[in-house]
Formats: C-alpha cells, structure tokens, sequence
C-alpha cells in the first residue's frame, strides 16, 4: 500500500462505495479538507435548511414554530439521529448546550450517585473502597479538566491527573469516577471503551467518555460497552456547523437517579405549568436547561443527516473500515516518502488504538526548532490548500484528521505528494510561512 | 387619547421620527405582531447576513474564520453592542449560552461574594447581619427560581419566596442576595431598578437582575442604578431569533473577585495554551464557557443592529417614550370599548411601573371560565393577525407586548378593534377557538 501511486489511489476511489457521499457537501475548490476534527464542513443541504428555519419558520410562522416547526423538540429529535451514531437508545440522548456544559451537568450527577453509593455502602456496612476522586489523563481536553477542577472544589472531590499508562493503575487506587476522551485530540489514540469501563466498573468507579473526536467519526457503542454517561460535540466529525449544539447521554440506569443544578426551565417535568417549584422531567431531558439556539441546531440537522446517508451503505461500520484504510494509507506514504526528512507518525498504528486523524511530528533533538518547523509546514500546506492545523506541545504535532465521508483515496495521495513537495523545496522556510515567530 | 379614532392614530404614526424603523424588519403582511416580548421578529438583514455565515465565512473559509471573520470575539462584540443598551460600559457584558445558564454563574458568584464578605465581617468581629438567603418574588419567571433552589441546594442556602409587595420587608430581614425580574414576564410590572438596588444594597444584599423583558424595550441603566449583576436574554426585544445567545454583566467591582463553576477553556486567559489548569480569563470573559453558536450568534448581530439604528433617533430614552404612548394608548382603548364586557387591564397604569406590555383579564368570580374565555379570546385574535398570548395563572393573562421599533398607533387602533369585534360578536365561543378544552 504503500507503494501506491495516483492511479492506485484513483482506483480504490473508483472501488469506494461511500465515495458518492462526498457530493453530500459543498467544499471550496482546491481543497483537500483535513480539518474535519476541529471544523466540519459545510453540507450542501445547510443553507437551504437554515435559510428556511430563518424566513419560514421564524419569520413568517413566528412564535408558532415552536410546537408546528418541532422547535421544542429538537433537543430529542437531534438526539435521536445522534443516538444512532453512538450506540445509544431512542429518548437516551438530548442535544444541546456545549460540551463543556454538559459535562458540568453529567459530572455533578455522577458525583451524587458516587457519594448516594458510598452511603449506601456505609450503612451496609461493607468495606468502602470508592473515594472521592475524578480520574482523568493529563492530555485530556483542557475545558473537560477546567470542568471537573471546579466541581471537585465546590463538592469536596479530588481530580487525579496521569498519564495514558498509569490509567489501570488509577482505576484500582482511586476508585470514584473516571473521566476520558474517547480519542485524544492531539494524537488521534483511542481508548478502548469496553474494556476500560468493564475494568472501572469492576473496581467501583463510574465511566465519563468524551465523544468529541469519535462521533461519527469512530464506531461507538455505549449500550454495548455498558458506559455510565457520555458527551460529545456536534461541529466536527457531525458537521453542524461552528459552535452547533453539543450532546449528551446518560445510561437509563441512572437517568431519573438524581437532577442536575443546571435545572432551567427545559428541564422540568412542566415547563409551561409555570410552577414555582422545579420538579425534573422523566428521562433525560432533565438535562436540559435554557432555551436552545434554533437556528444553529436546524444545521446540526443537515449535519447529522450526512452521516445517517451512509446507514444504506454499512453505516458507521462502513466508515470506520474507510477511515482506517485512509489513516494507514497516509501514515505508510509519510513513511516511505517524507521519513528521511525527519517527519515520524505519532499516532498509533494498531488500527483499534487510533481514532480517525494521523498526527506527525519531527523530534531533532531541538523542540523549539521542531516546534517551528512544525508550524511552517502546516502553513506552507495550507497555502497549497491541504488544511490540517498545528498544535503546540510535547511533541509539536502536524494535525490531519480524515473524514470518510468526504476525504478520498487520492485526496490522501495529494496530500501526502504536497507535504513532500513542501519538505523537499524547502518552501516552509518561506517567512510567510513562519510569521508568528518563536513558537514555544 | 381614549376617544382616538383610526385617522387620529394615523397621524400620530405620520409625525413618529422612529416609524421608519419599522422597515428594518420583514413582517408577515396581515400581521398586527404584539409577542416581541416572547419571540422578536426577523429583521430584513438577518437572512443575508445568516446566508453569508453559513456559505461563506463556514463553508468557504472554514476554520479561518475563526479569527478572520471575529467568531471567537463574539461574545465580547456583541456583548459591546448590548452594553450600550443597558447601561453598561464597553468590555463589560458577554453574549452566550442561555438566561438559566448566566443566573447560575452570577449566582454561584455572588453566593461567593457574599460569603467572603460574611467571613470578613466574623474575623473583624463586626455584627453580621448578612444571611444565606437568596430573595426572590414567586411569581418571578420560574427558571430563575429553578436555578437558584438548585444552587441553594448546593452551597447550603435558602431560597426565599415572596409577593412584590413583601420585598421591602425582607430587604432587612433577610440580607443576602436579591435576584429580581425587572419586568415581570406575565404582568408587564416593573421594578424601579436604582431604588430597590440601593435600598437592598444599604441593608447588606448584592443584586442580581433579570432583564429578560426590559432590555431593548425600556431604559435600563445598571451602571447608574449601581447594580451588582443582571442577565438578559436576546430573542425577546432584541430580535436576535429563536434561542438566541443570552447575556450576562458583572460590575468590573466583582468581576474578578470570583470565577464560576462553568470554567470552559473560552473562559480560560490562555485557551490556546491548552494547560491542564484553569485559569480565568481577566474581565467578564471568565463568564464564558464553551464554545458559541456561531450562526445563532450572526442572527443576534443583526437583532441589535435593529436596536442599535434606533440611537440616532434617540435611542431607548426615545423608543420608551413611544413605547409608554402606545402602552397607554392600548390601555385606554381597552378600557373604553371592552369595559363593558369585564376586561380589566392588570398592567400598572402609572407609566414608571410599567415595561413595554399590557396585560388584560377578565374577573367574573368563575376562574376556570375567566381562563377558558382568556384564552379564546385571544385564539380568535390570532386568527384575525393580531397575536399575543395567553397565559394561564391567576388571573387568567392575555399578554400583548408592544415594541416601539416595529409596532404603530394605528397598530393599536386595529387591535383593539379586533378585541372589540372578538367580544361583541362572541366569536371566541367558535369551537376552533376553545379547542384545548378546560383550561386550569
């Protein structure tokens, strides 16, 4: 494979049924798009939709949008198209907030179910093992761990940060709740689910799962791995457009278990009874709060159908399958073509470790000139339109995440036959390429 | 003014410097719009503006626009735009997430604030008189009093409920924290802002404002009223569609004292440094969560640019004017031409207690007939193009909002002599119009 050349890649385009799916979306020209895992792209259905949730449903049809447009509903109608992707129940899901706010509300909830079974094991007298610790890795997603900063300080927890190898460790340690991306942002790893939360389950602690790198991106199937709550974002692999609503999920086990502080009015059992006295509403819309932007989640709606077209076509198995034959694609023509200019994969390449995105990096010994390098390269690709993004760190990483919905075979080899064309003229080291200086 | 006649209400239209702004929106023909004050109507640049988001800033410059078109600082622009609305100076209000949300910060901090101040009190062995209590009116809009049981909960406070006329006593006898609706969601009554804030100031309390119904529609001052806190939302008066991006103010006196629970990384001072501890943002951005609607949020844009036009004329001080004219006027018409069949206006007649809404009733002893006629009455408006709204409660409501920047004299001419029509020819009691049955 890699060993293949433009026609090869053209070909297993020609073989690809899901290849199609692509005209689902309107890409600029001359783009090859991979930064799907930060921002995805536009549906071509998007601007219609939102145009007429604008002029239609608000404009013309006004405040009685809200029961005749589905408004009111839409938390638990995009959840439901969510659900599908993520191995959830109907009715298991709601969409709404952002990811950091749902986290919050999962996180507080999950608190109280600890401390209810710490209680109950007091009483019970048996040996209480669980403590009052969140688990979570040093390399997680920052707002997550900002998130459950400050609830541990305002519930008296503890957050207990290590790294991805002292995780097993962890889990029998400090039993109490554990808190993990599914796929981590700068790498691309992935956490295998099932097993991590049959073992943090095992040793009495609760499973938190950050989807934002591995919905519709990834299979994932929480009934199946039998997860206790879970969170992900609607504008990167779903394509819902910049700051769509966010999702979350909470195992039916636990759902009626306890509210959650962010007890807004779309939460409750009777919104329009206009009580003065919050009572939650069955299931999980109790996880509601306000008032949902509307028009933001009408292109959620564009975005999700996107990925339920590919349910004819083997759905998300069939893009798992794609998306990893993408990602070793391009990780095995980095190898072959860019190795001797010091470029190495620091993703992983055992294909259940690694979500949908190769990240490369280069290790010269020099982290603020590699740190710089990095940098330029991405500048200089994105000048030749190959969008991925630059992150910051130990190591510096080249971002590309691969969308297999819209990202082909030949785009791959594109990609890679830039990158090289980058490294071996030299035109990184262009100052245009290199504005921002010292990068630390 | 009660004698107007049509042509009378004409001509007053004709000599109205702000009548033009009308055309600033795109109004269903046949419509007399009087629920602003629940849903504001889509202004005529919104479409444009929200095309150009979704195909251009999205789904051609993809994440550059970020930066490039200013989604990360919108929070902060449009919270300039609404600062200059309320009182507020620039750099001091965030447009985000939703009211519920906002309530919950400022509250969690304002419940710290109050505590310090406690504290510091006990250790200079001063007489503490503060409490941990939150006061609030019962009939204030119940979300906010949802969110603030819950924090009570949560940090060991007392939610106290009382009726309007109850506030001043509990002003002394229980300091704390008093979390106030301006204007009152299903009476149109308002509080005088500077007055309570420094009375209840005086006797130990911080307050916290809800501007829900009064920003955009009356003046609100709350940098000349002293006032600690306030949130407002922006679907309301400030035409920023369904579910728009709410906002929040902090006095620059507390706004660093304290961060709030919700401590997403946009409320971080370095969110691209991706460290693993929080840190807040200097200023009211330590407010902000996660990440933003971005296409809700253009829509809002346009929303306050409707308010915004209306400064050369004026400003709120005049659209308040022209907003009391026309609450009078409605009220005097009611009371004129349906006296006779029981409708009483519940809203205060004394223009410095009222916002920019009139609220009739009828009172015949019979309250489940009271309700049951309310809210006939009111379908049959709807169906002639004259929409409020009802709501259910005692008394029976039907809510009509007025809103200077889009609704005439001659407006309320025909809407009232659609009320009259409705009434004197008992159309309400048409089953179409009582389909819901009884109402309680």
């Amino acid at each position: 494979m890699n060993e293949l050349n433009q026609d090869g890649a053209r070909a297993l385009d020609a073989a690809d049924p899901l290849y199609g799916l692509r005209d689902l979306f309107l890409l600029p020209s001359g783009v090859i798009y991979l930064d799907g895992n930060s921002l995805g792209p536009m549906p071509r259905a998007t601007p219609g939709r939102v145009a007429d949730v604008v002029q239609r449903e608000w404009g013309q049809d006004l405040i009685t949008s809200w029961n005749k447009a589905g408004w009111f509903a839409s938390p638990q109608t995009m959840g439901d198209k969510i659900a599908r992707l993520i191995g959830a129940g109907a009715g298991e899901v709601v969409a709404t907030d952002s990811i950091s706010i749902n986290l919050y509300k999962l996180l507080h909830a999950a608190i109280s179910i600890a401390e209810d079974s710490m209680d109950a094991a007091t009483k019970s007298q048996k040996a209480v093992k669980t403590t009052k610790v969140i688990v979570s890795e040093r390399d997680n997603f920052p707002t997550d761990l900002y998130i459950a900063q400050a609830l541990c300080h305002d519930r008296g927890w503890t957050l207990k940060l290590c790294e991805t190898t002292e995780i097993e460790e962890h889990l029998s340690a400090a039993p109490g709740i554990v808190m993990l991306t599914h796929v981590n942002y700068r790498t691309g790893a992935m956490h295998d689910m099932a097993g991590l939360t049959a073992r943090a389950q095992a040793m009495g602690s609760l499973v938190v799962w950050d989807l934002a790198h591995s919905a519709g991106a990834v299979e994932v199937d929480l009934r199946g791995a039998n997860a206790d709550f879970a969170v992900g974002c609607g504008y990167k692999y779903l394509n819902g457009g910049p700051g769509s609503p966010a999702f979350l999920w909470v195992h039916p086990r636990h759902v009626e278990r306890f509210s959650q502080p962010l007890s807004g009015w779309w939460g409750h059992a009777a919104p329009f009874a206009f009580t003065p006295d919050y009572a939650p509403a069955p299931g999980v819309a109790r996880y509601l709060c306000g008032t949902q932007p509307i028009i933001s989640m009408a292109a959620l709606s564009c975005g999700l159908d996107t990925l339920l077209a590919a349910e004819a076509l083997g759905g998300m198995a069939a893009l798992r399958q794609k998306s990893l034959a993408l990602t070793t694609l391009f990780a095995n023509l980095v190898d072959a073509r860019c190795a001797h200019k010091g470029i190495t994969v620091v993703s992983p390449r055992v294909d259940a470790q690694r979500g949908s995105q190769v990240c490369l990096t280069r290790d010269s010994g020099d982290m603020a000139a590699d740190s710089n390098f990095c940098y330029a390269v991405m500048q200089a690709l994105i000048a030749r339109g190959v969008i991925g993004d630059y992150r910051a760190g130990a190591p510096p990483i080249m971002r590309f995440g691969f969308a297999p919905l819209y990202i082909g075979f030949e785009d791959v080899w594109h990609a890679v036959a830039h990158l090289v064309d980058v490294l071996n003229s030299e035109e990184w080291r262009e100052p245009r390429f290199n504005a921002r200086g010292h990068v630390t």
